[in-house]
């Protein structure tokens, strides 16, 4: 896998913009996570006048199979179903992305379906789904590699457009499988900790789940094989999950915000920052899910989700509501006079 | 005071509401909140398409007598300072007024500073500043009514201008103190735990405030004043809370949707409710602060807010802040396909 250059934010910024921050005309700490926005979105972007330019996000689709070994309550055809709907507007991910102004891209990494004739859906296909990872690797290195390449250059198309805040997504049934196989394997948190009911699985489906996955790991223990990031994510991971790990990355490289959604793309990026652990100081968390997993994840990052919604939807959607707030952020910042301008007493 | 005719919404068109919203093109539930929001909505507006129609803001600022007992660590200028600030589009409130798209009405109620002179600033002022609530009433029972009905009057204008979902702000240093009063005599939750730092008081000031507001309220019980809402209210009741308890009960009463912002405005909706219980059904909580009071406040009045950003800078800005959430939930309403139109396999 390329190797990525992600340098830190120059934290030399970082008393400047707290002094503005702090002389704005409101007591200290008033904005509350807005203010902690601000500076991380100023650190960034390194200025104390921030701005989100040309928002675009990436919706991946891929198909799994794990998917066969009935750990999902959701047929695997509405993966390929849903990827049309998107492709016409009638989606989650379609309706926010017009509320916040963000570009939509479409990208087909490997659904088990035919989706080529569909002018609105970009067709990156690897292959009909990924293999079982229950019997063997889910995709060779060079698919990996393959997948965080088409990652790299969405996030290419979109910096060349002039977009400094990217959003990413997800359409793939079964998808939370993988995601807490790559989150037990890369925290060392328990397997049954890491596990949900996903769409909507009972609790024997979840136990279901935790066997088949339990299994899964054992049977990769037992291979031999290296357990480095690069090996857990070609053994488990999907093609939109290491689109949008590529995709994270380049958009890090490249000074861009990156708003993370919920349990299956902060899997990506906890994969990401074991790749490359400065990817972490472009990412926002959009949505924090009920599912404890996410939480556990969350905390194993430092992270805070910015919106606690109970959405669990995913296409990148709890992600996108939380848009508005990074907006809120910068216009404090730009518009918000501070108390010499105002003519206002500093009070506290 | 003039009695207020709340209707309930129509509780027939639920089932066709939550019928339509899990027949929505995603696993049922899955939009958390928003669903929920969707749902109230509807009901408000007794719609399956609801609409948000020239969002107003209503800011109404005014002064405190209790201040003048040192319970509030900003000085009473702050007030007057902050009103001219906003006239000239420097706050909080106007940066997420101008985001969101509200037209911001600026109240003067009755702050300690001759602001007539200023174009951008409605003077509707009741007097400089409330009476001392330690010693005698903040204001008479006609000062009272004089501000419900100015609060009734822009509720109207922003009506007749087609408005259909209101947010109310306030500015006025010290009016937390009268808020934790009325929230203890509501709802008979222990003083110690309606009352919090405010802008930041510390420990010391805190417990200050904590005394001098047991004494006034010691003082109310042995008056033999009647303890009804009417009496609470105008006995400690800031003007710029009055005016915002009858624009919350006349919005209600014009079916329109009153989104609620952080500590002031909760114990604004609570005394509301319990002139009008009605009123409730109408109400959208926009954020849960830090403060333990608000979060007990909001418990007796079985709501949560939307946000918790740890914000505390009042003017209703935590309430601004949620309103995309309202959008997004409305978008999901008339915009997502459901599973009949999406050709998509019904799932979970």
């Amino acid at each position: 896998m390329r190797v990525f250059h992600i340098s830190m934010p120059d934290e030399a910024l970082r008393p400047v913009l707290q002094e503005k921050i702090d002389n704005l005309n409101k007591p200290k700490g008033s904005m509350g996570r807005l203010e902690e926005l601000a500076l991380r979105i100023g650190l960034i972007q390194q200025t104390t006048a921030p701005e989100l330019c040309h928002p675009c996000h990436l919706l991946f689709g891929a198909d799994h199979g794990i998917e066969r070994e009935g750990v999902s309550v959701s047929p695997r055809d509405v993966t390929w179903q849903q990827m049309i709907n998107f492709s016409r507007g009638g989606g989650g991910v379609n309706m926010f992305c017009r509320q916040h102004g963000f570009k939509l891209f479409i990208v087909d990494m490997g659904v088990d379906h035919d989706l080529s004739s569909y002018p609105g859906i970009f067709d990156c296909k690897v292959a009909r789904g990924t293999l079982n990872f229950l019997h063997e690797a889910a995709m060779t290195a060079a698919e990996a590699d393959r997948c965080v390449e088409t990652g790299i250059s969405f996030v290419d198309e979109c910096h060349k457009e002039g977009c400094n805040v990217l959003c990413i997504g997800e359409m793939g049934i079964g998808n939370t499988s993988p995601s807490s196989v790559w989150m037990h394997l890369l925290t060392g948190i328990p397997l049954d900790h890491c596990i949900g009911s996903g769409a909507g699985l009972t609790g024997t489906g979840v136990r279901h789940k935790y066997e088949v996955l339990r299994e899964a790991v054992e049977r990769f223990r037992q291979s031999g094989c290296r357990r480095t990031p690069e090996e857990i994510l070609r053994r488990f991971g999907g093609f939109e999950m290491a689109a949008a790990v590529g995709a994270m990355l380049r958009a890090a490289e490249l000074h861009m915000i990156v708003l993370v959604d919920g349990f299956i793309m902060t899997a990506c990026m906890l994969m990401a920052s074991r790749l490359e652990p400065a990817v972490l100081e472009y990412a926002i968390f959009g949505h924090e899910g009920n599912e404890p997993g996410h939480r556990l994840m969350l905390d194993a990052l430092h992270a805070r989700g910015l919106l606690r919604l109970g959405m669990r939807l995913g296409e990148g959607t709890g992600a996108l509501c939380a848009y508005p707030l990074l907006q809120s952020a910068v216009r404090m910042m730009n518009e918000m006079n501070d108390f010499k301008t105002a003519h206002i007493t500093k009070y506290f």
